[in-house]
């Protein structure tokens, strides 16, 4: 995709100075901008670069005051970071809608149904009575099973593995490698010592604008449904349990795991490789440090907690201070029980 | 699959109250059930939604008692639970039954072999001169190398990868991404610095009713094999290293990791992201408390573990309960010095 | 394969003792090889399996003195280890190379070009304009974007998944369900308290001699490059997030977390389960034990940090054996405080 500085001056109603008919095919830092390339410039502590980059192009305020002549050519706009996150957002909504038609061999079973305007990858595969909505890309070897719906502009990265009965909401964003719907790790000990497996005949629910990170995994529920609700993102390899419910707005980051049948609240920030035990309950807007192991139930909104296990934040950084120097104190309750 | 409440109650052997010829399609909970689901009432707490329910048939002891009437058909059993577990399990074998033949296109080497009545996914690869069972479930997009053995009544979901020499037990479930066989992490360091591979050419040995959770990544041995025992569940997103030996009726929890070479026994339970060196030794019917590290071999059955580096169980509690007051010890202490 | 004595002694330039048309067909330790099988010795501990081996030859030292007769075949070298290792490297590049062609059906789009002697496995896909080396291993069900470049020699395992613009060196491995290349994790909160994502628009590059374990994950950058350096290595399960950058021969083991944009040096060795928060950068050779939480930037090379918060490594240890002795030092104290 190529565009002259006109076409794009024209989206952001911005001001040329400079070369208007200037092409531009990407977008790049303005620190590492070569020729061909759209940069912008909002912090001032990069103005220097102005004056040297190799880029085509650079979106500037309409109030910057240049110091030296600039080779790009320049456009004028009221917001620079804003104006240029929109050509972002475009870039890649581009790149996206490029995507479409289906190419063969990819499997649908019968009674299936595919919205509008779709893009379904070689060796893709959807199984029976799927639901599938307008606008939905679903990239090559992504595995659909039976009864699944998914909604509008949903895109599906590559091998991305929804076992049957899964429910995903419109404009959610799976990545390669995510697992919805494998069996929750339910085993019921016998006498013997061996274990027998408790059957999972649950599902998996997304709701809209749910974001799942590479190879995340998210097992259906014993009976009913694992939830997350609207909004949510979820980072990679993050494991999460059958029946557990994730409230809307939650963030978690990479390589956390929830355990079975907890309940986490909207609008938390659980930061990465937290772990979080079974059937407990996090309220909303709680947030957990990172490698935090969370053993009980959080019931105050607005909780800032961090450690393994898990405390207050502030009195958890007070206790790690004195641990480093627990060697000392040791030493001197020593030389004072002597000196008694 | 549709039954009536009469199939249901011959199936059980239990005695019905009210429509014998109620149809019921699917199993749910008590509290959540809707017309044309079959529920159960085992816990007493519970049985308030049984005058609710909107269930069409109820699972219930042949010992309650009615306090009100009930709009649902109900099976008397003597043990619901056990009979609603019964009928949890014919459901998921039917429904996995129910998947058979091949689905093309589907890829199989020169020279392999698989028994009566299997499934084979579209986009799975089978490679050259394996061996597998009958009754196997291999499903779309599963990758199985040369020379793999799989045994009967195996279910392989969507998207695992089992490298060439696998060799897999009777009655396993391996869930979607699993890898059994990439190589071991093993780089021998060269005096400038590099790392020069050292080659894996051993083999990954599932035993029989092993289960293997969703992107768990189990290495190949340097040489001769790494092996998970029979009967031994793992969960989601662990991590075994290569040589490592898992033994029988073992439970390990999501995102724990086992390094190379080391020995885990029978009958222990590890919980959730909890890591173990390479090259130790972890006796029969060890429990390990989530997130712990565990640096030294430990050599007597039934022993409890917690903490990073793990220790006893209850002497690390008590360590903890401390830690959270360090500052105030740490202050009492200092007021001691300054009296004295 | 099937070898002669005879021709694996030439390979080696070693002198024969014994059947020099004995036929070897595998390798395996001297403890466990059986008939068909090549071991050597070289630790003098493992001298007495030399007498009661199974293996059809046996790679021994040109300085060992046999104290019993021995049924296998003897090949005498200066160094037993070093000439296995050899063996055990054209084992494993012969088992690669045998891998070639093109198994139907794989997908290749418009422009892409692919090096001689190459494998592509079945249900491979290869997208547009991609610049693919020589003697490249593609196995089945792995999936290649647009405009990626792939060097020489490169292996990528089956399902393995690198998105568009991804840059691949020469002589890389990736293993089974890699993921390199899904979006940094990026979303800006919203006025309303839900998040807006950033669109990620860079991509990934490994330079040459890099290894990635299986089900590893590597975000794209946000603009510019996530990168890997020369010949480092990286374990299962690692995720690596947006715009970070490792340096040369650093190894990462499995389960580790590295934020967005931090840097790690050169010759690092970064144990399992550690996490590395954002934005900070790692000196070269820089050694972070097991489960370690590393918060702040590390400026001094050869640095050796553990612990969570990490901290030197010899101070973590003296702390941890306080820690444990945390419930006496309190009643000591306790006791002196009643003293006085």
């Amino acid at each position: 995709m190529e565009f002259t500085v006109q076409q794009i001056a024209e989206l952001l109603q911005g001001k040329i100075e400079g070369d208007n008919a200037a092409k531009v095919s990407t977008l790049a830092k303005i620190e590492e901008a070569q020729n061909g390339a759209l940069a912008f410039l909002s912090n001032p502590k990069y103005e220097p670069y102005l004056y040297t980059t190799g880029a085509s192009a650079v979106i500037v305020s309409d109030k910057l005051e240049l110091k030296k002549p600039v080779s790009a050519a320049l456009i004028r706009v009221s917001d620079p970071y804003s104006s240029f996150s929109t050509l972002l957002q475009y870039y890649q909504a581009a790149l996206l809608a490029s995507k479409t038609g289906v190419e063969e061999p990819a499997f649908i079973g019968s009674g299936s149904e595919i919205g509008d305007n779709h893009y379904r990858g070689a060796f893709s595969y959807i199984g029976n009575n799927c639901k599938i909505g307008a606008n939905v890309r679903i990239f090559p070897q992504v595995y659909v099973g039976d009864n699944v719906t998914i909604g509008d502009n949903t895109t599906i990265f590559a091998g991305a593995k929804l076992y049957s009965n899964t429910i995903v909401g419109s404009n959610c964003t799976l990545h390669a490698g995510v697992v919805l719907g494998s069996d929750g790790f339910g085993f019921a000990p016998q006498p013997d010592g061996s274990y027998k497996m408790v059957p999972q005949i649950g599902n998996v629910v997304l709701e809209d604008d749910v974001s799942i990170g590479a190879n995340t995994t998210i097992d259906c529920a014993t009976m009913g449904s694992t939830i997350i609700r609207q909004g949510t993102k979820i980072d990679n390899l993050v494991q999460i349990a059958h029946n557990v419910e994730v409230g809307k707005h939650t963030v978690i980051a990479a390589q956390t795991g929830i355990s079975g049948s907890s309940k986490i609240g909207n609008h938390c920030v659980i930061a990465g490789q937290v772990g979080i035990v079974g059937h407990i309950t996090i309220a909303d807007k709680t947030t957990i440090g990172a490698q935090s192991g969370v053993g009980k139930t959080i019931k105050k909104s607005g909780t800032i907690i961090q450690g393994s296990p898990a405390f207050d934040y502030k009195q958890n950084l007070r206790a790690l201070a004195v641990f480093r120097k627990l060697p000392e104190l040791q030493r001197d309750l020593e030389a004072l029980s002597e000196k008694i």
